[in-house]
């Protein structure tokens, strides 16, 4: 079915809007229909926003992810911004642009994805623009949280002498990225698919992030979006601090293990400068561990800022050879 | 130059944040750096937001369009819908994909003119995203605003009998899009450079907004974006009403009779069906007219709200054969 079916644009905003629009009340005032949202924040409260913008064979390819995937992703990686921030998200505003083309099923599928995981996390959609491409698809995301006035997570206030969290386990995503790089989708899911699933669906951290803006212990924190090495740079950056990452305490699959194993690839790299892993990096003083640990299990302790220079120290105990930024730079690669 | 050369991602980003990021103050608490900017609304205060995408050779060509008029339309659009809100803009979010081979001295002239557009009607930059894309520009912009709580212009206030008026004049745009398709660049300047520029960089209606806003008096309000036709059978769809149009009283430029003369079309289809004349579209009662019209002398009578159907009446009286819904659909040229 094609989107003249439907009755074009207009059409097609209508059947998003019946199906997937927010529902008014609890902060939103007017949601999709008018020419802006209108939404109010509690007395006490502040309101963070983020965007990201998703390109078709930049962020996602259609023979590796599906769309119901494709949106689930859109949705995901702006919630991880929000709970880098300690923030819980509210709406979203999500703009697509996609050549004639396209089928309406496939469009069903993304907008059912990209809800699906808003959903899940207690946002809701609240409004966003359609357009044609000439070729490909663009998504571009915007959402909003809030959080108690003054109490946001930022970059900038770890101090040295503080240490280094970070959630679940690191490489998982570049890992399920190898995997298809190197397989292509069916023999990837053979392979591993959970592997595949965490690259094509990052499940953002923000019930614990809620969790953790309760223990009123973080001092800076973000999400790991472009690899450890150039996240927590910066982090430091943000900060004006240095820092000493331990490689022997960084939280690794056997997963990721055995899929670097099939890439010939060393595991510690890949949870160093994997990107897309969507896990928060968090400084805390050293007496907060403890409590921080308690309130949240999965944290483990990788590294501790120290005032200035970056150490990648190895099991031995020896500074590993620094093996630069790393990471995902749209422009440098 | 390329981006490459002043460090890629990282090194334009932190050349926008030096030249273009926001002051924060006066509600913007963090702005661009972190993972999220943070901004409150002060009390008794709503916020609005709008998004809106623009993509090359959909909705700008680079023959037609230099990269200061390409930014400062991807704001204009986005301020014209917070100034059919009757708010005032605050914060912008600008989200940009490019190629690899852009040079930095375009993307510099892109922001140079969103930040002059953005500035000039008091709103700020606090955050964004940068990313490439296989071929092609995109852009895309989310803008906040700030309303007096329960004050804002919706598109469904408007009540049978109420008067029907809009702001400047209708088709210039059009008009200035007609000369371009027919002579290309360099021969339309020549025929109308005015025209050319009304069509690349557009007013966005913000000040008159506010003062809109201030005589209390608007009943329903849109901007007007896809033509008149198609944008008021949004208005009168919203509010469940009628309309009647006087194709007569149509606000419409010499300019416009002139180019329309050259172009060999009806200058009353360019003021009904062209678009992109981000004009504001606005229902009052009858006995608020007068008020409206003296704090708002470039306000024009154009027709009125029905109980329900869609006249377009002649200069004779006659109804004139509806021209259909007209305007910009994206997916049914």
């Amino acid at each position: 079915m094609n989107i003249k079916d439907i009755g074009g644009e207009e059409g097609f905003i209508e059947r998003m809007r019946q199906t997937h629009a927010g529902a008014v009340g609890d902060g939103l005032i007017l949601g999709i229909g008018d020419d802006a949202a209108i939404f109010e924040t509690p007395a006490g409260r502040q309101s963070v926003v983020t965007t990201d913008m998703l390109v078709e064979q930049v962020h996602f390819r259609r023979d590796w992810s599906d769309p119901y995937s494709i949106g689930w992703k859109s949705a995901a990686v702006n919630l991880s911004d929000i709970a880098a921030m300690g923030a819980e998200p509210t709406l979203a505003f999500l703009s697509i642009a996609f050549s004639q083309g396209e089928s309406v099923e496939t469009l069903d599928r993304i907008y059912d994805g990209f809800s699906d995981c808003l959903n899940r996390y207690g946002a809701r959609l609240a409004g966003g623009d359609t357009n044609s491409t000439p070729d490909g698809m663009v998504i571009s995301v915007t959402l909003m949280g809030s959080v108690k006035s003054g109490q946001a997570f930022t970059r900038s206030g770890a101090r040295p002498g503080d240490v280094l969290l970070v959630t679940g386990a690191l490489g998982d995503s570049a890992a399920g990225l190898g995997l298809l790089q190197k397989y292509g989708l069916a023999r990837s899911e053979k392979v591993d698919k959970d592997l595949i699933n965490l690259h094509r669906r990052p499940q953002p951290r923000v019930m614990i992030s809620r969790v953790l803006a309760e223990t009123g212990q973080v001092r800076a924190a973000m999400d790991l979006s472009d690899g450890l090495l150039r996240d927590v740079s910066k982090l430091c950056a943000a900060s004006q601090v240095g820092v000493r990452i331990d490689t022997a305490q960084l939280p690794i699959s056997n997963a990721t293990q055995n899929a670097a194993k099939m890439l010939a690839q060393d595991p510690t790299l890949l949870a160093l400068q994997g990107g897309e892993d969507y896990e928060l990096l968090v400084a805390v003083a050293p007496e907060s561990v403890d409590a921080v640990r308690e309130a949240v299990p999965s944290l483990t302790v990788i590294g501790e800022i120290l005032k200035s220079g970056r150490r990648i120290v190895a099991a031995n105990g020896v500074d590993d050879l620094d093996p630069g930024a790393g990471g995902w730079d749209h422009f440098a690669q």
